[in-house]
């Protein structure tokens, strides 16, 4: 969606929003930590987050892959930067082509620096001199697929800026024209440069008001993490900065801490003053940084955790190809990227492949692991790389995962347990330490107001509820003996298949379950999450690969514990179980006794 | 559905089954009764019906249009006999072409008897001279599209009966072996001819399976009725009277009651003896009466009011074309014939037409009163055509509805409230005293189980839910204080319309509303009765018509009380009114202080 569409829709609702700005890494480990902060930072909510162009289009590649990873794995709201520097007619339209084709609607337009070494701006043969150009550009081009934001200057553009005291008055004003070019153009949102002079921020935005600038102007903020970057980034900007704050810094500039913590104070205080001036809207230029960002948000009390709310129970899509999309088998659950790594090239989403004729056709296996690969393999060898005497330890290493006591998990992209897990994870290790071995689980909820912290979702006013669901390995003779208890049992429903394709179940190929709904008012039913069989068949083969691929391969190759692993892999089922009854069930009461 | 296949389903629940024939009626007045009858001997849930192709084809079109009917408007399973007499294959094609084009699957193939006056099957030019080859024509030229039904003779054919003492051994094994070559040829079901010597029947089910034939061989159930006509009956068919039969009608021939009470006794013991030897299949010959063959069914016990499940909240579709039809708007709960008829174009209904982009384009409003016309009229004209002194006296009328003191309503097709209804009649006469005329609602139901007598659907094992609903006509000052009343009340939704089209509403065109839904094992949420605006503003102009064609037509030209309906149709509003909260909500109590 256009980010001057969220930040409408978040006005109606009288709501304050706030985004991140990124820039590309420079090392690989670097953008691996990047990811892992963004989404960390995602669960924030933030309204978009967007990512810099590097001066002179030196990371043009690196952007483009970071803005089509925020927007279709991290899943937040991306908006790419795109300069003018370097870049002929021909390569700007292949990068917007690039992300266009990837669902992203958001370009921040600018000139751009000179690339490093160069002092000044030079017009690209077959490029554009200025943003101006690059937004008529954008609008002809593209008509309205894109949201368009510009930079504004508080302080005026740096290059209008001859002295200590800033831009002249004429200068000023200049700039300030320049900037309603750019919107009349057709840019819907200005973001600021840095500043830390509030009231320069506050007069800027009156002055834009009274030449007829009426799009929304978002102040960007930039913590203060470090006391040299803090003055070359000043520096390069020739950004005023205000005697007390000067006076403030300067005993403290040698203890990173310290300016740190005034930077959170200093970021707060100038956002209290800023939004009590009944701007709604925040830009946080993060460094790549979350502690400072965190701190500031907190501090205005705009990410308390248990006043987030979920729209739906897994991270909803923002690629606007998959806006549609409201329904996923719960198999890919601990493993969303995977997910939608495999049904990238699916056309429609209107309610996921189900509710229709058309069988879902997945892709390969392949990416599954974009996130925190180096890091989360480092602790899959800790936590679960370790000697085996026999199956019995295995037992134990995902009976210690249910207990908390180990965070990774080689089926779960994820970081321990969900919270809703809590309800159910006694019973988990229990069911664990007998040989279920699972993988995926949930439990039953029925009729929980759809704001609860732990089970709701898609905001208030509504009913959520679920079905006990639960996924697990385990030994063919326990196999029969669940499917004799069940017999029994008319509200569990189950599907099993072995990594042979031997496959045992008490419902058809084509009996869609769903697992996960929602009741809202002036809604058809909301059904986000299903057990669909012919997905789960999709499934088990990621399943098994899992125990060699993600785990039994980090082992050294003559391990005796990997061969107890390739045991397992042959020989047991996957077996994927739902206790239908929501309100009288007990499906995990159900692996007592067995 | 084909029979066979309903047949082998049941079979395969281990469920006791019946059928019910019936044959066209000579006037337009008996035609209207028997659909009346049919209508409520559906209810009893029979496998299927048939209706009879008179004597040389003399009903052909009449024949045809019951088929239609039945199957489209009563929505039962129907099945059209077809004879040879006087068929050349032109004219049997298009009676074939005629049912299937109206989504009818099943055929009783018969030669058939001669045309009155004559004594002999004569073969007609270009027609078939025997049932199987009409057999065969119908699976050569319709491949497997039919069910077809055949004839099967437990005494022989009437024409291979010489004597008083019956078929000899060798006609009789003739006829068997031809009904074994009709089977042969495609025929997928036997109903046989009337018998009243059960041992008769069982030894001729037993001779067909000796010589292969392996489909089933439904029974037909003659009850007598009236002793003339049992008489005329017997001798035509030349059926063999067991002497304890003719003993016991002796005494009471002239007593039709007295026989009716015996035919009931014999008709059940000749069954409780059939389905000892296991069959499950039962074909009552009506001769278009009802109370017969209830009693047989209910001395059997199978047709256990309390004990018949509805699959979905409103009669679901025969038409094989709407095999797939799940769900449909509110609005037409009462006038499930006009639904019928208004959508009988539609060519799919994978979801009606909801929960995809198209949108339902209705067809005129025409048909609406296909069943009970004349009776219908009737009764509104006792209980409505009244005079009234002002729009109190409309009050008055709608509350003696709510109240069962009447019994007719001219926005419904159906005669009293529904069942589940009567949880909230106390409130629905006080809404109405107030001038809220209501025509359609229904209660909130929280998770009832699925069998639950009142308001269960869709079989054991889940659970059934509802959003309270109400819609009726009122004044505009009165929407006012309800509109204002609302605004405090989040949970309850609306859409209003008045006659010229004035729409007040607090939802969008296009948010459709979920009111009944149920969860049941292995299965998505299915959501068969929805608010869906679109279909409000098409049902809305039916809804206004009815008062001047149903009720202020029905008054003499210039009636004062023709003008007080008049001014109510053109001055109200007429409300379609959700409370989404079907938990904590309360939408009948709402209108206590309006």
């Amino acid at each position: 969606m256009k980010v001057i569409q969220k930040i409408n829709n978040a006005l109606a609702q009288n709501q304050v929003t706030f985004s991140f700005e990124y820039f590309p890494p420079r090392t690989e480990e670097g953008v691996e930590n990047l990811y892992e902060r963004m989404d960390r930072m995602a669960g924030l909510q933030p309204l978009f987050c967007d990512i810099t162009w590097g001066a002179g289009g030196s990371t043009a590649d690196l952007t483009l892959d970071i803005a089509i990873k925020m927007q279709n794995m991290i899943c937040v709201e991306s908006m790419m930067h795109l300069t003018c520097t370097n870049m002929p007619v021909d390569k700007i339209d292949k990068a917007l082509d690039g992300i266009k084709a990837n669902g992203i609607q958001n370009v921040l337009a600018l000139r751009g620096d000179p690339p490093h070494g160069q002092d000044k701006f030079v017009q690209v043969s077959g490029g554009f001199s200025c943003a101006l150009d690059l937004v008529k550009h954008i609008r002809a081009h593209y008509g309205d697929y894109f949201g368009i934001t510009v930079a504004g200057y508080p302080e005026a553009h740096p290059d209008a800026i001859t002295s200590e005291e800033g831009a002249t008055e004429e200068a000023y004003h200049k700039d300030l024209l320049y900037l309603k070019e750019k919107v009349d153009a057709g840019a819907d949102v200005i973001i600021t440069q840095l500043f830390y002079d509030t009231d320069l921020f506050l007069k800027f935005y009156n002055d834009c008001r009274q030449i007829g600038i009426t799009c929304p102007i978002v102040p960007g903020i930039m913590p203060i993490n470090n006391y040299k970057g803090f003055k070359r980034m000043t520096g390069f900007c020739k950004t005023k900065i205000p005697a007390e704050v000067a006076n403030a810094l300067e005993p403290i500039k040698d203890d990173d801490k310290a300016v740190t913590a005034y930077g959170i104070h200093l970021g707060t205080e100038m956002c209290k003053k800023i939004l009590a001036h009944g701007i709604k809207n925040v830009h946080i230029y993060t460094l790549n940084l979350d502690k400072s960002a965190f701190g500031i948000l907190q501090n205005l009390g705009l990410v308390d955790i248990s006043k987030i709310r979920r729209p739906l129970p897994w991270r909803p899509p923002t690629n606007i190809n998959r806006a549609k999309e409201d329904v996923r088998p719960i198999f890919w659950a601990n493993r969303p990227r995977s997910y939608i790594s495999r049904t990238v090239t699916w056309e429609d989403f209107p309610h996921g492949k189900w509710g229709d004729t058309r069988s879902p056709a997945y892709g390969a296996y392949a990416d599954y692991q974009f996130l925190r690969r180096r890091s989360r393999n480092k602790k899959i060898q800790e936590e679960w790389v370790v000697p085996l005497n026999d199956v019995k330890g295995i037992y134990e290493l995902f009976a210690n995962y249910c207990a908390g006591k180990i965070k990774s998990h080689p089926w779960s992209e994820l970081e321990g347990l969900q919270p809703e897990t809590a309800k159910i994870n006694t019973k988990l290790v229990e069911i664990n330490s007998k040989g279920f071995l699972t993988v995926n689980s949930q439990p039953a909820v029925n009729g929980e107001r759809s704001d609860s912290p732990t089970v709701g979702w898609g905001g208030p006013g509504g009913y959520v509820y679920q079905k006990a669901y639960v996924e697990f390995f385990c030994a063919p003779e326990k196999l029969d003996k669940l499917v004799e208890k069940v017999k029994g049992l008319s509200s569990v429903t189950y599907i099993a298949v072995s990594s042979k394709g031997e496959t045992r179940a008490n419902i058809g190929p084509n009996d869609v379950n769903a697992v996960t709904w929602g009741v809202f008012p002036a809604k058809e039913i909301l059904q986000p999450t299903v057990v669909d069989p012919v997905s789960f068949m999709v499934w088990k083969d990621e399943a098994f690969q899992t125990w060699d691929a993600e785990w039994g391969s980090l082992y050294a190759e003559d391990d005796a514990s990997k061969k107890i692993i390739q045991e397992v892999k042959d020989k047991y089922f996957l077996v994927s179980l739902v206790e239908n009854d929501f309100i009288g069930g007990d499906c995990f009461g159900f692996f007592e006794d067995l």
